[in-house]
């Protein structure tokens, strides 16, 4: 079912079983797979590639449990032009994907985040919210980046890296914040990042290593904890 | 399609392109997505939550490879009151969702698991056969809970933590024991559980630990391998 | 909707919503769940399961970031007798599935990648493409499998593993060459494996294990970096 009220360019594509909510902007030359739903008030750039299976600006949920409640903004999703974006992800609301950005499938990026031109989103990589994602940045497949992140503009993460946020795990409401990633860093796959570290400009962290402190700027550390090495 | 023996209750809201199959039987107040499917003979409680894209009541599937037949139960998906369960999971036959129960998106869980009251499974985690979660259980994003274990109340998982139960690897059909974790602990990301330990309780595994044997109640452990730190 | 160029064997079971594009060819005693999409010509063999919600026979799709491109090859997914392929799953062309494989829920795999008779693909894992999987072979829930490995007969991946293939880390077009494991290794969960190493035969890798260099045949090796132990 598409909504009266949505709002289509020219030359657009639709797969079968799609649902389109009230309110929506879609533009030109724009492909829809089977089988996805867009949320109301999300808005399409042209060229957009939405593969099957993919729900584009879902709404939050939490439980009673969750400390820590997302703010329920009525922002709604931006995808601007030429963004390709895989099959079975959940991308939510009050997102920003820059053009050119490309997410892989069985991806979500949750609220609040800011994807910037060109980055590539991986296969099943999980965006918290809050984070800021430069220009030209490359996340591999299988990635976690937490809530309060900054990403510069091209930093790479290899597969399976994983972020955290919370220094107290859980224990009361905290201030959270997750790492600081400089401009150019590169992150070794599977690499453990603590909350608040900060990985200097154009620094190389191996794989596998967990970086317990800040790394300054042109070094590489390795092991667990993370040293610097020559 | 949706069976005609199927029992709803009042207010139940409707997606599009819904299956669900026969002797269903659903509380009052329920909102059901897209694209869900409800495998015959799953209950589910009032004000329960089922997003987009999401499989409930899944049966057993197995190929000749796999020495480990899991039971042919014909148990049911039971889900409680309150509990909600995010877009593109899969859940299995024979497990209970507890009263207020968070399942993330993109997340899957196998047969004969509880999980208790207002516990958390976040996005993309996913879990295996035979396992127990406890209450007020928190398991953060990407984690991977094993088959055969058991997860007291009040249990902390960080992100993408990882969990085995087969000392052998798949050599010859032993017996298998999962991490065993009490009350009270805490998993630091990215962490390696191995198999048959024990976390005692209100310890703290610090992120990126490989855990290799067990750690006593009220300690800290850190490194690769695991070490008691004061 | 069903192409009408689709030819099916005897004995076939539709579930709703499903889309099979054209020329797709499907054998006997076949299951397809609902909202599957089948794109064009796909081979299905006799007696293979597909469960809700998977896509079989994605195309390749890029961003102008991505320095390498995947070849565009036409040649179709392959998917031989037996195979039991799980729900959310997202399968490319140009893969073979020989006889009897099992891939479980939300897992995907890339283009030009076979993978061998009675192998196990776990839940959630991710392959890349350009990676040859032997006969017998288990890979657990979760694992990432890097593009351009070579994982042998009788391999077994605990869950989690984590690979990759190109050591300067996105720096340029270099030659990139995944992990060499030989022939009945054994891998601990939530290893890692840098690129090009090779594990000999029957050798064992400690869960959490960082293999940074080749590891001879039936030796073990633990921490991080990994050591051979005795």
């Amino acid at each position: 079912m598409i909504h009266e009220s949505v709002i289509f360019g020219k030359n657009v594509t639709f797969g079968e079983n799609i649902i389109i909510e009230d309110n929506v902007i879609i533009g030109d030359n724009v492909t829809i797979g089977n089988n996805v739903t867009i949320k109301a008030n999300t808005k399409i750039g042209n060229g957009v590639q939405i593969n099957d299976l993919t729900i584009l600006g879902k709404g939050t949920s939490t439980n009673k449990k969750m400390a820590r409640k997302p703010s329920n903004s009525a922002d709604p999703l931006v995808v601007e032009d030429g963004v390709i974006i895989g099959c079975n992800c959940v991308i939510y609301r009050t997102v920003l994907l820059e053009k050119g950005v490309f997410v892989g499938d069985l991806s979500s990026i949750r609220e609040n985040v800011t994807v910037g031109m060109d980055s590539i989103i991986g296969r099943n990589v999980m965006v918290e919210n809050k984070t800021n994602i430069g220009k030209r940045v490359t996340i591999q497949t299988g990635c976690y980046i937490t809530a309060d992140m900054i990403i510069e503009d091209e930093v790479f993460f290899g597969p399976c890296c994983s972020t955290s946020n919370d220094k107290y795990m859980g224990m009361g409401n905290f201030e959270h914040q997750g790492p600081i990633v400089k401009k150019g860093a590169k992150i070794g796959n599977n690499a453990t990042l603590l909350p608040a570290i900060v990985i200097g400009e154009n620094s190389i962290v191996g794989a596998g290593t967990v970086v317990t402190k800040d790394v300054p700027s042109n070094k590489t550390v390795v092991g667990n904890p993370g040293r610097v090495i020559k």
